[in-house]
């Protein structure tokens, strides 16, 4: 076994090309078995297994400076820095994450989850070099669908005139997580196809230097092609073409679906989940389904991960034209949505929580301050164990602050699909809606509500002394509340749904006043610039005492969601403490 | 006079080409006449009369569809859609904004005042155009700085798979607002000097159909050229190389300083301003002009835009290596920075409020995730009279709610010199500092404070019963309100300067509650997702008042800072007032 003696980068020198090869095929199987295990990005890291060992044989890490964009493809490269444990022996899998982490290893620079980063980053780190007179090669790896996002095109913009040396491997897989979008990929199929020589050449255009690698899976030529760009005195490209899923047959093929594993991918078809349960995602696919047919004017958008929104190719082929996937292309997202709603079409474009962090001024100004009536749906959005690259917490603080968007939490079924209808049939706010990250509850009752009398809380049970505003995926958690209150205080608590998480029911709220001393909010979001403090604002001149349950101002990184919970008090049990304690302190006044 | 005539597209179309030229004339006077009485972008529109014109020639709008990118560049189209007035009448000047209004002209599709936009908004009205199955050409006019931002190429990707009709005219005016910056300007340089022969060229590696116009401001040429392309059924991209600043002579020679201009513009010397008063901008400026000598790892960075942090074409030449303007590309200044600070360099990135909303996820991950010590300067931070597109009330809420930043708001001279030398050279925070956008107050005496101690309130004068914490460029008017209690109301407030927007002295609240009923937090930002909402938090369980004074979460249009302090309550009598009545109320009880 080759990968045994590898311990640092400096062992993959010692190795000739055939134990390279052996070590890719140990590697490879590293990846297999603990992707198997806990699951992971499949992919990407078999796809970019022989580019690692070649950048760790031909340049010399951390002297230079490798930067990995999403950084979701590192897992080669952390088998060669030290962190091989981590794949090959099961105790050590959960102790290294899955995207670069400097505090784990000198060879990691960043911190990234998100993508798009590596060039712009990577050009810091050279200038960085040159303001401080040192020497070494800056390497940037980006690749499998960074490619098309803002960052990556502004940083390429800036690399090019950059007059010393910077290294970009640009990974053309030929996929980004999906099919891939956009002009730009056309123009990597024509440079593929001419083997580099096409007269079109996207970074040429950039200013950049530029070298092709028709296999990037070949040991041999990446290390050629790598040492003639090696100490290199200004920007490079080197375009290299592998293969997704290298090294397993159903993840060669289809690319898409092994892009990120579950546990047990091995043994079973990873195909789409073939569940039947009804869920918040296989109620809004139905209805988008049924609103595309009956009105040519809807259509579903996205950039880049379909799979969260369970758009399957079958499903998106379906739609045909009344569906656009941008590719990870956050911001042209939300204006072109922006733009199709103003010319009447009806956009409901969706997000995971943690990208929508990818686009604000978009939000701001193409879309809220033209009041485009678009439909936005966010997913994911709340309290999870997720690696701290990406937390779907800020959300609420991103999106509720800025005037004109109406922001909804509906709490069941049939609450979001009502919301959902209106939000695509009105045509006078841009409306974002989180869609619950929680199991699908249904009432079984037809909602009425008419959703365009804004910010109108929905009293759910009516009762005294504590009032209980439980937003979106937590108004489950103050049901709980509102049983333990009565368990143990004796307390009849009231329970509500605000529903809106962008405006006040001030009416409401004034009339809280005459018959209760509590107000508790519950919101499954950072409290810091999110919907509690607004009700703490509101009452902050009045007698009414305000407590506010949510997440803390923070990054936490792949910490179990019941240790979040209890860190924040948000179980029923420290949440009624909490009430208990404060109404000790009343009755002492 | 031909404009006289002119009182809709259709009466331009009715032009032969002199009168069309003789009409080029009175419009360059409208602008001339306007800017140097109101001022207002002088250069941008100059440059764009012949092409604005043969738009309207050609094209057939408001059935064919025009996106101006920034909008900056409206004012020959605001003159040829029924706005004439507004640059011909002195009365009317302000009738119209400086850039397109839907809500003015069915002429006008979105309300923009952020560069790269159009291109994406271009896209989405072509979609929705095609889903309607209607037939029309949509135009998008982008350039002048604009194609370096991210969302200008998500949008180009996107708009050159379209398989249908959109046209872009890059305006190509040789410079953005300073000096171009980016490979991809290289690349415009070539086309231009091959008159779009040249190998390499950007337009078309995405994709798309390409022309090139050499004498962008011929009409002649520009109309034949329109007419080629008219009703073309794919993406294509007219390359028009224009003269920023047309017919005034030193608008033409020195198009940085005339790219925005001051009334009275034309009688007196437009470089830049000679006055040698001490204020915040010049007290910076000097800062780093030391410390960039004492210090090779000190260096400045902004993202277009100099003029607005004073950095001259001198000072910039000045500072040589140690300044990067990256050009209109806040996303990469922000991973720049990030990135030259993670490697030992000490970055100072500045932006003007409005515009740091151009980038959010590079401030959380690559920025406050990587804790990377950059010092970024938010300048002009605050209310203002300023057009709906240019609001900078927004940057408190959107940097705030981010961990790991700190974010500190100065309240004279001092006290912001100490801060930034701090945050230079310390090695653990990212931290934004809001410059003052007050007139520079002045102590005299050296601010001793260590700012590595986070958090810390400072009490400036130590009272009862009222507590004012005053944010920034408000803590001025907390001084007035605590002079006016005095004198009104014969109460001897606290006054204190928070300091730090980002973290609460939970010590110092704690301890306020021992002899104080009442709590004002005065902050020069939306109150949603701002400061005060975080003391109203704090105090949510506990006897203590709370009354934030702030701006409204709305888009302002041109609303005097007068009218908007007395609608948010922002004079000195108004929250004298509101704490009257509070007072009241209190009594009561």
């Amino acid at each position: 076994m080759v990968l045994e003696k590898i311990n640092s980068p400096e062992d993959v020198k010692k190795l000739n090309i055939s134990e390279m090869n052996v070590l890719a095929g140990e590697i490879r199987q590293g990846v297999l078995d603990k992707v198997n295990t806990i699951g992971g990005h499949m992919g990407p890291n078999l796809g970019i297994v022989e580019t690692t060992i070649a950048m760790h044989y031909v340049f010399n890490s951390p002297v230079d400076k490798f930067v990995f964009d999403v950084s979701h493809q590192c897992y080669p490269h952390k088998m060669l820095t030290g962190r091989k444990e981590g794949f090959t022996n099961p105790d050590k899998y959960l102790t290294y994450t899955g995207y670069t982490a400097p505090e784990e290893s000198a060879h990691d620079l960043f911190k990234v989850g998100h993508t798009s980063t590596s060039v712009s980053l990577a050009t810091g780190v050279a200038k960085a070099r040159d303001l401080k007179e040192e020497k070494y090669n800056v390497v940037a790896l980006i690749g499998d669908g960074s490619l098309s996002g803002g960052e990556a095109y502004e940083g390429l913009n800036n690399a090019s005139t950059l007059n010393s040396n910077i290294i970009i491997i640009v990974n053309d897989n030929d996929i980004s997580i999906a099919e891939n979008h956009g002009g730009l990929y056309k123009n990597l199929k024509e440079l593929r196809e001419t083997e580099g020589m096409a007269e079109n050449n996207f970074f040429k255009s950039l200013g950049f230097d530029y070298y092709f690698v028709k296999d990037g899976n070949n040991i041999e030529s990446l290390i050629e092609t790598f040492n003639k760009v090696k100490d290199i005195d200004h920007p490079v490209v080197v375009h290299i073409y592998t293969l997704k899923g290298k090294g397993l047959a159903p993840a060669e093929t289809n690319k898409e679906a092994y892009h990120w594993s579950l546990p047990g991918v091995l043994n079973q078809n990873n195909s789409a989940s073939s569940t039947f349960e009804e869920s918040y995602t296989s109620v809004t696919l139905d209805y988008i389904s049924r609103k595309t047919k009956e009105d040519k004017r809807v259509i579903a958008i996205n950039a880049g991960t379909p799979g969260v929104f369970g758009y399957t190719p079958e499903y998106r082929h379906e739609l045909g034209k009344q569906y656009t996937d941008v590719g990870i292309a956050e911001e042209h997202a939300v204006a072109y949505s922006s733009a199709l709603a103003n010319q009447g079409a009806k956009p409901i474009l969706s997000f995971m929580s943690s990208f929508v962090q990818r686009t604000y001024d978009q939000l701001s100004q193409d879309l809220a301050l033209n009041n485009s009536p678009i439909t936005m749906l966010i997913y994911w959005g709340g309290i999870s164990g997720a690696d701290a690259t990406h937390l779907c917490t800020f959300d609420v603080p991103l999106i509720s602050n800025i005037p004109n968007i109406v922001y909804l939490a509906p709490t069941n079924k049939e609450e979001y699909l009502k919301m959902l209808d209106w939000s695509v049939e009105q045509d006078k706010y841009p409306v974002a809606i989180r869609v619950p990250m929680t199991e699908l509850v249904s009432t079984g009752v037809e909602d009425r509500t008419d959703y365009s009398v804004l910010n109108k809380f929905k009293i759910v049970e009516e009762g005294s002394k504590v009032a209980i505003l439980g937003v979106g995926n937590f108004f489950s958690l103050g049901e709980k509340v509102k049983d333990i209150l009565k368990e143990k205080l004796d307390i009849n608590a009231t329970l509500i749904n605000p529903v809106y998480m962008t405006g006040l029911d001030e009416e409401m709220l004034e009339a809280l006043k005459s018959n209760h001393d509590i107000v508790i909010t519950l919101e499954d979001n950072v409290l810091d610039g999110g919907f509690g403090e607004k009700i703490s604002r509101y009452y902050g001149n009045s007698e009414m005492k305000v407590l506010n349950f949510g997440a803390k101002k923070e990054f936490p990184d792949r910490v179990s969601v019941e240790a979040l919970y209890n860190r924040y008090h948000l179980t029923p049990e420290l949440i009624t403490k909490d009430v208990e304690k404060l109404l000790k302190t009343l009755s002492r006044i």
